[in-house]
């Protein structure tokens, strides 16, 4: 964990770094279901959609990392919260994304929500399936071969879940 | 099943039938997690929301059941289709669910996909969950207590899937 960890309410002003945190892992394409070629605008729109809160990591004034925290479904599906975080390429492994997601627990409470769904864990991806383990999170789901991995071919995705 | 089921696209003309088979299903909220309270304008806008093909079955000229079919994530995840039913409630029991399954699902494989993936199956509703399984859906997630029912509480979504 990095002690000078801030975590704050996203703004317009934070574009630039969002969109240099979102884009390699994009076009890398390994862990999120987002198209490799999505343009700046699409994924800055498509990541602070209508009905999100978005929140920044800042370190020494610098932003890495980012996440989002929404009601995973309408109506009777609406006390479930989502959320989504990438850290910034050159800022990993070092508690970003553990912080981001201890902060959305913390607001997702905050906000009424009675649980919280991951509804698409890219089963690979070792690390974030381990670190939300580590946060509380059960692996509720599995589907089989629903991701189509660049390098591993089709994959299996998980649903992981944990009640607030 | 209806002996002069049709099934064929969906068009603007359809949606005053769209909203008479949407609204009372909406406003149980038993099955849906859509907010029981939602508009005609914003109810149809979502049913055949952009990247959605929406289908009608029609028996005897009259509307009787709505689909869509869309894929169920963008970028890695898109091979993977996600499909919606509603039966008109005065033709419950009739096949037409079933009917615009078994079209949804041939559609699916003309369209590519490889698999089709349902997000939110309330688990009591058992009707559909046996439809389902009868069609070859398999149950391969439960998140526990992630839809608000309207008169059992919260009680557990099921995530169902099958390979095409």
């Amino acid at each position: 964990m990095m002690a000078e960890l801030l975590i704050r309410p996203f703004s317009p002003e934070d574009n630039d770094a969002h969109w240099r945190i979102l884009a390699p892992v994009i076009a890398a394409g390994e862990t999120n279901a987002l198209p490799r070629d999505m343009a700046r605008q699409d994924a800055l729109a498509y990541w602070t959609a209508p009905g999100r809160q978005v929140f920044v990591a800042e370190a020494d004034g610098v932003v890495v990392g980012t996440s989002y925290l929404a009601a995973n479904q309408l109506g009777g599906g609406a006390h479930v919260a989502n959320a989504g975080y990438v850290t910034a390429a050159d800022a990993r492994g070092r508690g970003v994304a553990r912080a981001l997601c201890a902060h959305s627990l913390a607001q997702a409470r905050a906000c009424g929500f009675r649980a919280m769904q991951f509804n698409f864990v890219v089963s690979t991806n070792e690390v974030a399936v381990r670190l939300w383990q580590d946060m509380g999170f059960a692996i509720v789901g599995r589907v089989p071969r629903a991701f189509a991995h660049p390098a591993l071919g089709d994959v299996d995705v998980l649903v992981m879940y944990q009640a607030l």
